[in-house]
């Protein structure tokens, strides 16, 4: 059965690094893989052509398709745009809420041949692999009431930070399951000793421990986890969290790295249907240069051939094109050494279709 | 006019640390310094002691004093206490909220003496000196409504994140004075692209700029902000943000100095009434053992000096004493290098009482 990719090419470098995403995809195809690759306009790009960063067309065949590529959204054209709710960033939020795409992976892996790129000495971070378990379709980000109104002759801002129980078994399920397939050690990340929603977040994770004995579950405060991924990254196997700790946290974690321009991520929902994308955003200052790494969007591909499609050897097969292309001393500009020659978007591109 | 100073040792290390800043006090009150010196319980020992972390009269006594000195609170004896309003952290939270400590101020300070503890390289932190101005009684910490309760036959957990024209303000107001006293750049960390509160927080900002044209305001998201931190961290000078990411990018950019046993915290009201604490918690694994590092302690008397008392000059010397002894070469064992003998929390008393 041909099972359908949409590419959501976005703004900024978008465009340019899905383009080197979708020939992998087509390289795939070439190879058997069996699968219909559309696109479509989202974020500030299909506001301009559309008038809505998510139009009614784009979600309905984000819907009909088994997995989705998104290169990045946002950008200063589009942020002083009064109505948020045309908002780049909306119709991102928007595709996570209405595919139901509560759980989002994102691995934070250090390539040992880019490990001089970390801002950390190179004894804590060597073989970094945390793979952070962020729960994407509740909490603050959608929680109601929400608004900006007046009280008492003034404007008062606020937003609802809210978790059924429901929602924190699925991802904390999602969380035990990933330890158990790695190091086997999970950690809760909450401000239990502050928040309530928090504090059930964490009964919740206790309440689930049991179910996978082989799993080592420990909690966290969210200001110490902080602390903990720049002091001693590497005590973490998995860790999972809600929408907003996981937002702050991953990025944290990602940079620990040096080189988020590597760094894939995955969001899928209860069906396995996913969506993936770069952890890096749409880097308008660079966009249209062919100076963008197309590494991570390309790494999305092989998540997504793993987590929606079924194809782990296809899978492998880009990650070790990839780790080639590095051996072999290639470098877009934001992973080159001082003094390194970059390559463009494209020649990186030239190059994993290469090794592949 | 003798001043009032009220002295809470709390938990943990708490009592061994604030001891060895009384010395210190005593040290300038021997040199003139007209101060009345109490001590009051709070915390987990005043749970013990009198069933309340923060009794009536300790609040009483801490609204007499002019400035506070604390230890630290909380421990793993308190974490499993059914009455949430019992906690350690609950004194503490309730002694922020009943003082009006509004304006927290934590400095992340790289002694270049300790410049090989920080696990980031070091040409990345030399001469790191960054200021987050967090918020520190409003907020999630203490938006109304919270809790857990029952909806639709399942368990639900809720928090409001909310602040008032009138809030942002104030704390924006003592952000752009401290950066005016500073390197005159202030970055207001929010997370305007999602939460409706942060849009306000960054319209308020906006509008205070203008009437401090000597400072630099820009903008950042928080998640941008922790990975800033971890990448480029001295691209930083003051930084203002709320209650909750104050406490996680606060926690990040200490451990950035890899010496969070010397960072000292000020928490101030409209009347410069304020509370002096050390950046580092209870540490209740080594209490007890006379390895606990004093130096944010008595950091945090020159912090009062400066910002209670009206004494600059008495802070300095303290600052310089300190100075000294890293210089001398003393380390506790948390500043200690490998291999280098440490001192105990007693000698490192006794050193800055003679340097100072
Ligand atoms: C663009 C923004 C809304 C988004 C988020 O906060 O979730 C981004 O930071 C991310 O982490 O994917
Ligand atoms: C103990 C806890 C309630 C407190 C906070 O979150 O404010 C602490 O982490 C701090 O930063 O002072």
């Amino acid at each position: 059965m041909t099972r359908k990719i949409l590419v959501l090419p976005g703004d900024g470098i978008g465009p340019e690094i899905t383009a080197q995403a979708s020939r992998v995809l087509a390289a795939c195809q070439a190879q058997g893989l069996d699968v219909e690759v559309e696109e479509a306009p989202v974020g500030g790009a299909a506001y301009d052509a559309e008038g809505s960063p998510l139009p009614e067309s784009t979600l309905a065949r984000a819907r009909a398709a088994d997995a989705v590529l998104l290169g990045a959204v946002g950008g200063p054209k589009w942020d002083k745009l009064e109505d948020i709710s045309k908002r780049p960033e909306k119709g991102l939020l928007g595709l996570r809420k209405e595919l139901g795409l509560f759980g989002n992976l994102r691995p934070a892996l250090l390539y040992p041949q880019l490990a001089e790129a970390s801002s950390l000495k190179p004894e804590l971070v060597a073989g970094l692999d945390i793979m952070i378990v962020r729960e994407l379709t509740g909490g603050i980000y959608f929680g109601q009431p929400r608004g900006i109104e007046e009280r008492d002759g003034q404007r008062v801002g606020y937003n609802t930070y809210v978790y059924s129980e429901a929602e924190i078994e699925r991802i904390g399920r999602m969380a035990f399951e990933m330890a158990q397939k790695r190091g086997k050690k999970l950690c809760s990340v909450d401000k239990a000793n502050v928040l309530e929603v928090t504090m059930l977040w964490r009964e919740v994770m206790e309440r689930l421990a049991p179910e996978y004995p082989d799993v080592e579950l420990s909690h966290m405060y969210v200001d110490n986890a902080a602390m903990q991924l720049v002091r001693a990254p590497k005590q973490f196997d998995v860790v999972v969290t809600g929408n907003m700790f996981g937002d702050i946290l991953s990025d944290a974690a990602a940079m620990l790295t040096g080189s988020i321009g590597m760094l894939p991520s995955a969001s899928l929902n209860e069906s396995g249907q996913g969506m993936y994308e770069p952890c890096h955003g749409s880097a308008p200052d660079i966009a249209g240069q062919g100076l963008a790494n197309p590494l991570a969007t390309i790494l999305s591909v092989a998540m997504m051939l793993r987590y929606s499609l079924g194809e782990p050897a296809l899978a492998e097969r880009i990650e070790a094109a990839v780790g080639k292309v590095l051996d072999e001393g290639l470098r877009t500009a934001d992973i080159a050494a001082e003094g390194e020659r970059a390559v463009s978007t494209t020649e990186m591109g030239d190059a994993v279709l290469a090794a592949f």
